[in-house]
């Protein structure tokens, strides 16, 4: 059995829902950059401000609340602080290393402070979050937490190491995926829900749905990258096939293309760097081929997925409002 | 009351007495790098390999033995795993930070595989580092290594932003030392001395010894950049000087120079890139203000005050070799 949230319900309903609580945790962040000061302040100030949905923080604060089974306030909100730190410090990262030159309609932070601050910041901020989260002073929240971003950096290697190799499968892909992104967002459900004492098999499913969810949301991101308006989605397009990642889109044309097809996408990517002709070329072909359909088919599956979990959770609120920042993940156009 | 170690103590004795210490942690760095496999394998294993003296772990080694209430054996070599792999990673960062194209007479990591893998590989293996040491499941171990780690990162950031500062002074220069690279050696001490279960006023004490040795291998680190030999060194020399870096020695000579010394000094910062000519006339500068011998004597001034803690531990071989590594800091030629 699969839930249909409350249907007027609308993601920014959610936002507003949750406002005050976001308003904390945005508090909780302002006070660490400001007591910093420097460049720590005006660089995490930059990234901050830079337009961020807070996904995460809202993710844990909702998924603390399905399963309440005490009140969790102070907690709760230092994890949600903490993994928006953590997502603050990953976003500087892959600035430097995607050269990226805008974020979210504006010029990326290495643009304007360079490469060595930019990634000195991404530092400072990944251990303030890893210290904000030990100050719990709980043994499994630590493990679960560091395990977490490990594997989000063991996937960012993984998925650098398989830039341009055509042989890539969607296995390995889903795999990446997995590692960069959805182990985190898995990682941040089960700890909502651990630090409101909810029963293991509440944990484990709330982990699931976090994990479906998240590989949804990547794979929504990496065909956006390919079909998105440029002005709606706030950074340059085509920037996955300009680097030669090797994204779903991509994959799944050349598991599904004629041999001549498959030549064009070898060609563009052997080269290191298409020329527009070459990308205008596989833009075509990811349209004929319904690459981005397929995509957006998957994703819907993982969401489908997810929402079956959440089922076994009580009618609420608060399983409303996560299934519906479920489906904003494969509905957004940014 | 100062202490001198057996005159015939020499710092090959002492890596030789802990050798077996040292192995153990060797291999655990190998296990953690052989599990992961590709690219992580094979730049920590570079990075790892490239003749690293392992004084962090040596540290806690000692100090963990120097007043030892309890056998700590497998905790510290847990520590000492991880604070070489957080150095590992901090070495990463500063090859792309510095743009280095050598290191220990080796081509540096950056150019061997790019500055992405070496970001990313130095933020996997400072999660690693972290999670190694949060399975120790002790909260205060954990503040501690974290608010070191958090220092460390604030430090650099600290750093680059007096680059070419031309007012900076001793003062600041000291705070971003003591943040940069004297926090984590103090906190070695620490944490060594908190795992054996050693009384409050030892840890203190031995924190205490660790910050100013810290302080005096920076220092000294500092500079050799201008004084050292580059064949003997293993990487580029006046390399602060050629990035504005606001070090000791140039610290040092512009408060005690004529105003049209200074005048050289500050035209070689304000190019951004001083010609060859500019640094050697600010080399001779160094030489005449005897900027060298200052920074030697400032440095042998908190070894020796790092000596005067360590008496209050009672005679043994482990102090004795304590302040051989400390010694080792002021003496070294790389």
């Amino acid at each position: 059995m699969t839930i249909l949230p409350r249907m007027s319900l609308r993601i920014d309903d959610v936002w507003q829902h949750y406002r005050n609580d976001l308003i904390e945790v945005e508090e909780n962040i302002g006070k660490i950059l400001t007591s910093q000061g420097g460049w720590i302040h005006e660089v995490g100030s930059y990234i901050f401000n830079s337009g961020g949905k807070r996904l995460r923080p809202l993710l844990a604060i909702i998924a603390s609340k399905l399963a309440a089974e005490r009140e969790t306030d102070r907690p709760i909100k230092v994890l949600a602080t903490a993994v928006e730190l953590i997502h603050m410090a990953s976003l500087l990262h892959d600035d430097v290393i995607d050269q990226a030159d805008t974020r979210r309609g504006k010029q990326s932070a290495r643009t304007i402070w360079r490469n060595k601050p930019t990634i000195l910041i991404g530092d400072f901020l990944f251990a303030q979050g890893v210290s904000y989260v030990v100050d719990l002073k709980n043994h499994n929240i630590n493990a679960t937490f560091l395990e977490a971003c490990r594997l989000m950096t063991k996937g960012e290697v993984l998925q650098l190491a398989h830039h341009r190799t055509i042989e890539g499968n969607e296995e390995q892909y889903l795999q990446i995926v997995q590692l960069k992104t959805a182990s985190l967002i898995s990682a941040i459900c089960r700890l909502a829900s651990m630090l409101s004492c909810s029963k293991p098999d509440q944990q484990e499913a709330l982990a699931q749905f976090g994990l479906h969810a998240g590989m949804a949301y990547q794979i929504i991101d990496d065909a956006l990258d390919y079909s998105a308006d440029a002005g709606v989605f706030g950074k340059a397009v085509h920037q996955d096939l300009k680097r030669g990642e090797m994204t779903l889109p991509l994959l799944h044309l050349l598991s599904s293309c004629e041999s001549h097809d498959r030549e064009v996408v070898q060609n563009a990517l052997h080269s290191g760097n298409p020329t527009e002709r070459e990308v205008s070329d596989i833009l075509a072909l990811i349209r004929q081929y319904g690459s981005i359909e397929y995509c957006l088919k998957k994703a819907a599956n993982y969401i489908e997925q997810g929402g079956r979990i959440l089922a076994s959770f009580p009618d609420s609120f608060h399983r409303d409002a996560l299934m519906v920042l479920a489906n904003y993940a494969i509905s957004r156009k940014h």
